[in-house]
């Protein structure tokens, strides 16, 4: 058990002020999936324009995503994870495999494989086959049991 | 890179559906530093009794805290953690790295450290020293760098 320190001096607290917004985490999870344009986010997430907007814009000012230009007339930009964003990928796991575990009935709606290996991620993001640390990159997904079509 | 699959249908948001919520994570962390009773919880989070009491209940509904009689005359209760709340341990960690490392300019607040090893707790909540897979039953915590005197 952890011991009582100090109030609300707390990493996790303002990790989730960050990203705990639900449009927020969706959209990163989105990203890690492969998502970077503005257009492919709204389509699968059905989100207002003005949303996602801002949260992109919040995405950016936060340093988690980068706004790149991909094509010059007209000017058209894509949302890319910078390391801080790929740094979040160990948190989005572990709350996956919780979600998974707990609050899934019909199953993980997504598999995430060690690529090559095909073991698991664990909560701790490491492969339930082979033990090693598991990075973004070394990862593929399958739909799960839980898996159904987007509305 | 994680392939697209499927929609909203995300264990990832899932999980930030039950804890996302400030005071929820915060009472999570307090339960996490041994924290059991509502006045404890109360002094700690500095949060109004309506809403401390709106969220031990919403805790208790989902599984994650259980309300248990110390006491019988009066009648005193505590909220411990159950399986599924202390299997939530790895998210919490690794939200607390990312903090650490992003949103932390004084150093990290409190460190996590392997009990009689001393390695820091990893974003995949391994110990950086001997490798170990870790559980909330392995570590210790001191304040670190960034601690300070709850007000």
């Amino acid at each position: 058990m952890l011991h009582r320190t100090y109030g609300q001096n707390c990493s996790a607290a303002r990790a989730l002020e960050v990203i705990g917004e639900r449009w927020t985490l969706l959209i990163l999870r989105d990203a890690f999936l492969g998502i970077r344009r503005f257009d492919e986010f709204q389509r699968d997430l059905g989100v207002s324009r003005g949303v996602l907007t801002a949260r992109l814009q919040w995405l950016c000012d936060e340093g988690i995503l980068e706004r790149r230009i991909y094509q010059e007339r007209p000017a058209r930009f894509e949302y890319r994870l910078t390391q801080k964003g790929r740094d979040l990928w160990p948190a989005m796991m572990a709350l996956m495999k919780w979600g998974d575990r707990y609050e899934s009935e019909d199953g993980a709606p997504r598999l995430v494989l060690h690529r090559g290996c095909g073991g698991e991620v664990t909560d701790h993001s490491t492969c339930a086959k082979c033990g090693a640390e598991l990075t973004i990159h070394d990862v593929e997904t399958r739909p799960g049991p839980g898996a159904r079509a987007a509305a």
